[in-house]
């Protein structure tokens, strides 16, 4: 396939504007072509900043136009099963974000669809499996160069956010670990190989934001998940660093580990002055893997375009879904619950 | 009291050594005066080495020896509640390595002992902290530089032995919570400010000592801590790690974090060449807290002359002996236990 | 100007390949229209890989294009002066690779030059005043945060290559502070706030390449350079390190001070195993730069629409050149020289 | 010899207190049996805190002291070569802290008298040749393992001290270079293998202290050294570093470099909070050096007892002063000057 893929997004809140703004300026071998939003602000920025030449305020017309290959969906959770299973039947290709879908029944109705369309693709947004430190963590551990890896440690730390707005957001984010340890749970399969989980405890803490309780939420949480062979993972998720966000990962091997991303440096800069040696952090997962979100959209176009297949699946998806959920399971039972 | 504190140490293997030495040599307002050893050859080097004058095969005659002010105890942990109980009837301080006993009876039997001889120092080997790093940590945790502390990060990870000596040892160590984590455990107590300790749930993995199994021990442990008024500590424990000895710590607050010792850097030297830019690692404990045990030798006699109060207790090695059983308890239930 | 600018690029080597992607794919408002090359192979890249319409053999051609508002001159140093020149003549913005010329007298002609040509950009290559973390130190010198900085050590230091093309190179480089360490000169420059250079001493060494020898070049060496007013700079350049390439930079001033680059981490990856724990290391000046080259152009094409004015100009090109020049004087002479 | 040294003290100032004590309290197989002062607070602290034996006015009554074996100088340069010679002669072993003196004709004096006193120790204190990193530093290179060293890189850069000690010091000091930078060269002809240096080039500025231009000293201070054989050595030198005082070295070979102590952390502590990741800083050299101080002692102490030869000799001394004063030269002249 060599013509341009041609690409239509759907949201363009915050993220969606990066996703955008990337396809339209910074990915080869695609065009953003269209866009989609109840959003009357949104569309026009679409079309001024963007220079998208059609924009839709309804979803089902941006499926129905026939110059739209692909669909990228930064909409709201609720909707990406939906959205997805949609687009796949109106013949597009779809990127949908992270989660797939916050239960079981929805990942799985989405691949069965997908299972019926299998020459379109259907990405779920991991975009850590595509930063560069990642990807090269990666090979080192597929190369066997830590030798056997059975433990991974991996973190996802926000700074914290005074207005609390994951707060307001708690009802229908799905918990602090559907939330953000996702990503660490499909890190943590992706570098172990891949194997079958077993069982989840949780434990969790209120540090600095009292208004989650009422919706069983946390803003630190810890987890241990099992997983058959013995292979282990334990997650921390927080959302009040003082510091910045500190993404990191920890992959223990039977002859080495590896250790990605501790300590979020902004850049190559070391202060010295009165306060001793420092260097600034990233203030937020977007400054941390904008490279890698821009890889993730040049791994959907090269799918799309059949240059080069995803390892990423959403099988992925899935079992990171059911991992996630049985977390927050055991941060309510407060006893170890199966995956 | 301006008199030079006379001392006998008991028990002359490794680490008995180190503690001889600094003793003899490194520590201030104290003389080793005697040694106790059923090792003939431990005894002949205290003699020839330490230029100890008084050596004794049996521990009972090394507490009659009226020139003893003060006796250190490192001695196979199944003698150190019995023998710290000896040492304090017969009206000396003591010095006992950890954990003061693998069960909580005889560490409630130790206390009982010390309360009824107020007047002499009774204390348990938690060298790191008397480490300097672990010293401003705690130092500025207690300065409020972090806000409140609600989480304890703690590992003690040991390069792998592939002579499997702790796998001989296994039988009489107590597991590798007992015997690795027991120094996170208090390490995350002292940081916490002393919380009650609730709950415990753990989960191990045999990565490259299956000898472990008969035993129901693991060389890779991890384990939550659930405390009053919800503060949270997770430790890790291994036997297998490739680089080295690193033992580290972080402790959160609602206003920063602290992160001690990882990486275990064995000194200030950086190497750069055809492998990349690397450092050396410490190679074991001794290695990495050489200052911290003579730290604590001079804190002990400090104590002995009534200079300096100590702030660990007995009851700190008591609730860490708790607490550690718990975890333990849980690694063969596979459910939380209650402390 | 709001219309998108069309560029042509001449000279498809290695770098040359790099601007030409990045125009072609990653750089906004502007389209790759044109290339030029007298070698046969680099004119079907560009029409092939680049898919860019018109190819020239001879650069007069390019000029002569019509749809061509600016070119991207990546060829050899010692047609850069003409070049530019002739382009500025031709009513072409220029961005120009550096070195601008390797004599005083040549920087003059292109400067008197564009002074005639004052709505046209002319621009020369000092990519690194376009990486993120040098913008970083910049805009923290530039706000007071380290005082009144004084001292610039900088340095640029190439892994080893042990074909020793740079050898080869050594009649038409200029040798290694034109080479290398003009980047150096240009930072300090700019982080020092532009004083007068007064004098320069340098000293070298050849470790690895006695080849150098019959060009007067060195694979190692140090300068100083005293500027006016106090300020000092110390410079180190080197073909021969062993770990990989790194371009590092440290800007003291009277309150504190700024180190950038330094140990050239590849990524956020970090091994802990056998050897100790390392990180990898950039192999080349391309691998560090590569979202600097990427700004660069960004920032060339928003200078030739209007967007966005230039803080580098030819006269900084021309005063890195007479320090190089300097310097250079003074590794030969062995004696201070005069800028 | 198996006995016990007996020590004499000369100079109980600040660094005087640290040698004392570390004797007194540290160091197997001396004893600190008396001490020289002129001051009289300074004998009392020695008697009461340090409990000396005999204290003396007179550094003659010292070295008439049968009951001393060795004297540790740590009196004003201006008498070191005297009252070194004068120990010499008086039979006593003697450790003397740096420089040896300010001029060569001392050095030379010194050396002529220690020749004729051939079974007695002579020792300069080159403190940082007995740090743990340094000597691991060495032990890499004397091994090959970074190929052939060709270059050192070091500085010795001091906290600002506002209230400007040195500055009243200035005159007696010797200057910048060889009050501070005759470590870096003692250092960078140990790593460098004693290469012959032949030239040296010096240029520095005054930052913060204008009062020290009367003496023509400076502040900051930059020199280059050039070796026989191709080495080459920058040093800096400052008293103006706003975070702390930082020690470090490079040396570069052939197949690696190696980088001892930069950034200068004070511990192993890390902190994460709102002004970024940071490590506090040591603040002077004796807060770096602590352990290295007493190693020294530990050395003189053996070579004294004949246990093991010293590398470090009083060739080193003069040759680091020579040095030290070419580079002095320089920095008055303008111009490179022969060693």
């Amino acid at each position: 396939m060599s013509h341009t893929l041609r690409i239509g997004i759907a949201g363009l809140g915050r993220l969606g504007q990066r996703h955008a703004e990337a396809l339209a300026f910074r990915t080869r071998h695609c065009q953003l072509v269209a866009a989609c939003s109840p959003v009357a602000d949104e569309r026009q920025y679409a079309q001024e900043h963007l220079g998208v030449a059609r924009v839709y305020e309804d979803f089902a017309h941006l499926l129905a136009d026939p110059g739209v290959d692909a669909v990228v969906l930064v909409t709201p959770t609720s909707l990406h099963a939906d959205q997805t299973i949609a687009a796949l039947q109106a013949s597009k290709h779809v990127f949908v974000e992270k989660p797939l879908a916050l239960n079981v029944a929805d990942c799985e109705r989405v691949l069965a669809v997908a299972e019926q369309h299998p020459t379109q693709v259907a990405m779920v947004g991991f975009v850590r499996r595509f930063d560069p430190s990642y990807v090269n963590a990666h090979a080192s551990v597929a190369a066997g160069e830590i030798g056997k890896p059975f433990l991974v440690r991996s973190q996802t730390c926000d700074q914290n956010d005074e207005q609390g707005f994951f707060v307001r957001f708690a009802p229908t984010s799905g918990g602090i670990f559907m939330d953000c340890s996702v990503h660490d749970i499909d890190l943590a399969r992706w570098l172990l190989g891949r194997p079958k989980a077993l069982r989840a405890f949780a434990s969790g803490t209120i540090a600095l934001h009292p208004g989650l309780a009422e919706f069983g939420d946390v803003d630190n949480g810890l987890a241990i998940v099992e997983f058959e062979g013995g292979a282990r993972a334990v997650f921390y998720a927080s959302r009040t660093m003082a510091h910045g966000h500190e993404t990191s990962t920890e992959v223990i091997g039977t002859a080495g580990k590896l250790t990605v991303g501790e300590h979020g440096a902004r850049d190559r800069v070391i202060v010295s002055d009165a306060s001793g040696v420092r260097h600034a952090v990233v203030k937020d997962f977007y400054e941390r893997f904008e490279a890698a979100f821009a890889a993730e959209m040049a791994a959907f176009v090269a799918a799309c375009r059949g240059e080069q297949a995803l390892s990423l699946t959403l099988a992925d998806a899935l079992e990171a879904t059911r991992i996630g959920l049985a977390i927050t399971r055991s941060l309510h039972s407060g006893l170890p619950e199966l995956v």
